[in-house]
């Protein structure tokens, strides 16, 4: 297996983008990884989306976004694992240059929430049909169940929550792509209103427009491009149950703790070796819950990170320095390949205000659904 | 870059399954290739499917289908690329056994249709939202056009459309599977009700249910799974515009050119060498331009091949000896998988009274939209 690089990373302002389509979105993102690495040549696009047929009622992204990039002919195709699309993009990509079939391809992830659907009802469809949705649940009912889990299992509280949210807005507001640019404090989240108790307005992440892209060729090549490539070490994939009520322990995501194992193995290194991370925050409990289950922090012991500040910039394990999907946005196709610009950055000294210095190895986490898959890469500074 | 073979071949009856539910679809197929590989293992599995989502109110099916299949946590990716996504799904899983990365991948589409939603204008979605959709247009409009294309450059007939309706309907007749196994006249044909001039009922493959599913993994370990593994000697992806507007020639599917010419180097082979085919019939005049493009008829000529018996059983190079999209039916996300199914079959020679005597390759063509998206495999008997 060839060993794999990323040369160059684009991305939009991520928000309610009401004056850009789908499709203007991914180009933003593609064009500006295709001018970074100077190229406008491609062998493969992977589109990260999880559900445009639903949203603005268009399926069939790859020939669509290969077009519009000026780039009709080129083997184009969409991944989809819900909220971890952007993430099965990368690896799907990953294995492609691996392979030796292709030397260049972008991976890239969007999507266009804020276009007068049923946000909420769409989203839902990432989870189990038969025995969540018919019933009336939603995604901030099922990661309310898992908080409460998480509660009683743990003594986690709502203040334990808001200290995630304060976190990562903290970072983002040194973001100027985030979708909320703005310090909060704890008093105003656990003031926020009430979504699914316990989870209030500002545990969530947002509804979320736009689009993120990177470029993968083998690292032997990657000189072509950049001087600076940042190489993926490891990438691993896992899933579990799509209905929660099917797992063994609510409170703890099995499938992330898999994808994790896998990566770190592949990768050769622990926890304890990763400088920076960005884990998937679509709800305060699940960076918690994440965070547990990738070792940077003792089970029942990560409630605690974000108050004391081990996770956040300048700390032990600054995870979500880009602000997180609470703070920069969660347009659900993207959010995946978003971590990897965040780290392409980090690992390139990048990252201005938000830069961790020395940084040698990244670790993204993309889940779907509550945890039903999970995408783990993890990334070296070279 | 590992060879690549397929070691077993699992697949539901297509038609109108109104008592089974997508997930007991796909369950259905995969466990028939299980079994038949005598295993209860896997590495990964690929999930073509092109709109669960807007039919059945279910993304995510990744992990959905490892969970139902008794697999949760074995890695699991939807791919999409509309009727396409069933060969793309090959095409990933393909490339992920070749990489290194995994043993044993199972690739399998699936597509529940029949379930209450507005099918035609859910496959809409599948073409270019902004300038096809949004006036009117459907697929037996946008196909009526290339039809109306083909006969304006080529001289093309109703009666020439209606032929390859017969012959494929021939085909079906010997297949169990198929969702109409009854033979048709060209009276029948063209006394049917137009649909979108000059395409009539019987020139359209239906509505469907159905699943279908390969299991892949490295040639040297195939033995393990079968003592007659079939060699995916090529395969190949190509995209042109989504909107039929933007193409150079109506008449001629550039994107499918493109992915038999790559398909066609990869394997070393020419289309003279090819003994079987399944091209991507879901209208009559589609499967006219896939033959003229795959070069198995000269362009212009493709439109006698079925009267004169050419592309029937006994015929030069049979294609889509399954009965087709047309006959056996297109439940649109396993239509590229059931095709690799139909192949497998012919070069173990397990197809009965279909059977290709002698057929040594197979060729197998799937595409999404009006040809915005093809895939070519290419399969060897070894």
């Amino acid at each position: 297996m060839r060993e794999v690089a990323i040369v160059a990373a684009g991305m939009t302002h991520f928000g309610e983008l009401w004056g850009a389509s789908l499709r203007d979105l991914f180009v933003e993102a593609a064009q500006g990884a295709l001018t970074a690495a100077g190229t406008d040549h491609l062998d493969a696009i992977y589109v990260g989306n999880m559900s445009a047929g639903q949203f603005v009622g268009q399926e069939h992204l790859g020939p669509l976004m290969a077009d519009h990039l000026g780039m009709a002919g080129v083997p184009s195709v969409r991944v989809e694992s819900a909220c971890a699309s952007g993430g099965v993009a990368l690896r799907t990509a990953f294995l492609e240059v691996a392979s030796g079939a292709s030397d260049l391809v972008l991976a890239a992830g969007v999507e266009k929430m804020n276009d007068g659907a049923d946000v909420t009802a769409i989203l839902a469809t990432a989870s189990d049909q038969e025995t969540e949705v018919y019933h009336g649940a939603t995604f901030p009912g099922l990661y309310a169940l898992i908080a409460r889990a998480h509660m009683a299992a743990h003594g986690t509280t709502e203040e334990d929550l808001a200290w995630v949210s304060v976190k990562n807005h903290r970072h983002g507001a040194l973001n100027e792509r985030a979708q909320f640019q703005r310090e909060l404090t704890t008093d105003q989240v656990l003031s926020s209103a009430l979504v699914s108790e316990p989870l209030r307005l500002l545990h969530c992440s947002p509804v979320s427009d736009g689009a993120a892209a990177v470029l993968v060729c083998p690292l032997d090549q990657a000189s072509k491009y950049t001087d600076h490539p940042v190489v993926i070490r490891g990438t691993a994939m896992a899933t579990a149950s799509l209905a929660l009520t099917d797992r063994r322990d609510m409170a703890f995501l099995d499938s992330v703790a898999a994808s994790g194992a896998r990566a770190y193995e592949m990768a050769g290194i622990g926890p304890e070796q990763v400088d920076v991370a960005e884990v998937h925050d679509c709800f305060s409990i699940a960076e918690i819950c994440c965070i547990e289950a990738l070792g940077f922090a003792p089970l029942g012991e990560g409630r605690h990170c974000a108050r004391t500040g081990e996770t956040a910039l300048g700390g032990r394990i600054p995870v979500n320095t880009s602000g997180g999907l609470k703070s920069k946005g969660h347009p659900v196709g993207a959010t995946g390949i978003a971590q990897a610009v965040e780290l392409f950055e980090q690992l390139t000294g990048a990252s201005g205000d938000r830069q961790v210095h020395g940084a040698e190895f990244g670790l993204a986490q993309n889940m779907g659904g509550t945890g039903a898959s999970s995408v783990v890469h993890i990334f070296q500074a070279v």
